[in-house]
């Protein structure tokens, strides 16, 4: 356990230099912010490199149970008012973990239900289509280059901790990925598509959503085994990408349900 | 139609006033930015108190349609480079309008299709929820007082115009508008709750969406004629609120939709 208490020592500068992003990024490292991401990520069966914590609170039930559960070794106690430095939310809890970002390998093919994301580049949208990902059973996540970096701060805050149950690949070529799927490839569209309702849904799929103002891609469009739309009143704006991701993967879980009943 | 060439103009600092939001509230009145959330507002019918324009990029297609669709009395040309402090989004199109911020009347009874709204705080999430009633068919929302405030900006981007097919009120005494319902209230929360997919789901209801943290508030889901859960993985967190609620929404569309046929 580690104790600091000046803004000069050397890992507390580290520590701020990751809290920046892009340099956490580099370094292939994620920082959690706040106790239920941390409790997430231990209940995954993660090892924080450095288990920050505020030491005025590290005392308090949800701190406390934090510290106990990562090996001393890895922790380090910040006098008051540093640990402000380190996190991005006002309402900081005292507690942020340094961790290695996972980078699991692309499979070589693809055999299960996944969401594919298409230059998503809201960090809200992306984290709440992971919780969505999680809650519904999705296991298995594929982000084009251009969509919201998974593991930046914002990102995560809005998953919820739906990172740890899912496998999340970055920066994939979508097209090419589509050639190697073993599922068929749904893609949501307002033209030329099929109500989803009136669609019998594949139980393993492999969705795609696209970027809020300009869609899926036209060529993963025509990549796409079925091309699906949802009812809607006539004259209203598409749906947010996220809401319409939630509306498409819950559909597909009650047909599923209802065939298995 | 005004010129203007200076930052001292008398408009241009009351417009940046408005441009810092709290004045605009106070004012009763909201800024929309960018070219589509203006064409929705005059589509809908409205005039607006100002329709400024990036006097350079005023002749372009999009810029030009917007401009004629509005009386010159309520125009202002700004000089290059003005706009930029007016916008909030860094891509500015080149163009805000300033409206009268709409404040209808509370009805005295409620029989129709609704969404209220219990202190939620992301304003993503409450443009989200907005955009998703205009496409399931409802008409009109309730906010309650601590829900982000549904004329600013970033209410405004997120909603992407649907503002302007709701009927929306401000700062709900919701516990009261319940004793005011002739159509029954839904709650969403995870305890002693249905699932969504059981339930005979009315085709008018006012559904209940509760704060990002703590839910919809206890004395709410009491007086709830039904409490409904999504049904999802066991281990997982719940959804993110606008993702539930347009899964709900959509839910009982599909439901109203099978008894129609």
């Amino acid at each position: 356990m580690k104790r600091i208490a000046s803004r000069d020592n050397p890992l507390y500068k580290e520590l701020r230099r990751l809290a920046q992003g892009a340099h956490a990024r580099r370094q292939g490292l994620a920082l959690l912010e706040g106790v239920h991401l941390c409790q997430a990520y231990l209940q995954w069966g993660g090892t924080p490199r450095h288990a920050v914590f505020d030491a005025v609170r590290s005392e308090s039930g949800e701190l406390r149970a934090l510290r106990d559960a990562v090996p001393p070794a890895c922790q380090a106690w910040l006098e008051p008012g540093l640990v402000d430095g380190l996190e991005t939310v006002r309402s900081g809890q005292g507690v942020v973990f340094v961790i290695d970002t996972p980078a699991p390998p692309l499979p070589a093919r693809a055999d299960e239900n996944c969401v594919l994301l298409d230059r998503i580049q809201d960090p809200g949208n992306v984290g709440s289509i992971l919780r969505s990902c999680a809650a519904a059973g999705v296991r298995r996540v594929f982000l084009s280059a251009d969509t919201a970096y998974a593991w930046s701060t914002k990102v995560l805050r809005s998953g919820q901790g739906a990172h740890f149950s899912l496998t999340i690949h970055e920066d994939v070529d979508l097209l090419a990925l589509s050639a190697r799927l073993d599922v068929p490839l749904l893609a949501t569209t307002l033209d030329d598509a099929v109500d989803l309702l009136r669609a019998d849904l594949p139980p393993r799929a492999a969705w795609v959503f696209g970027n809020e103002g300009q869609g899926v891609d036209p060529a993963l469009q025509r990549a796409a085994a079925l091309r699906l739309r949802i009812d809607q009143e006539p004259a209203a704006e598409s749906l947010n990408v996220a809401a319409a991701a939630a509306v498409c993967l819950f559909e597909q879980r009650r047909q599923a349900r209802r065939a298995g009943q």
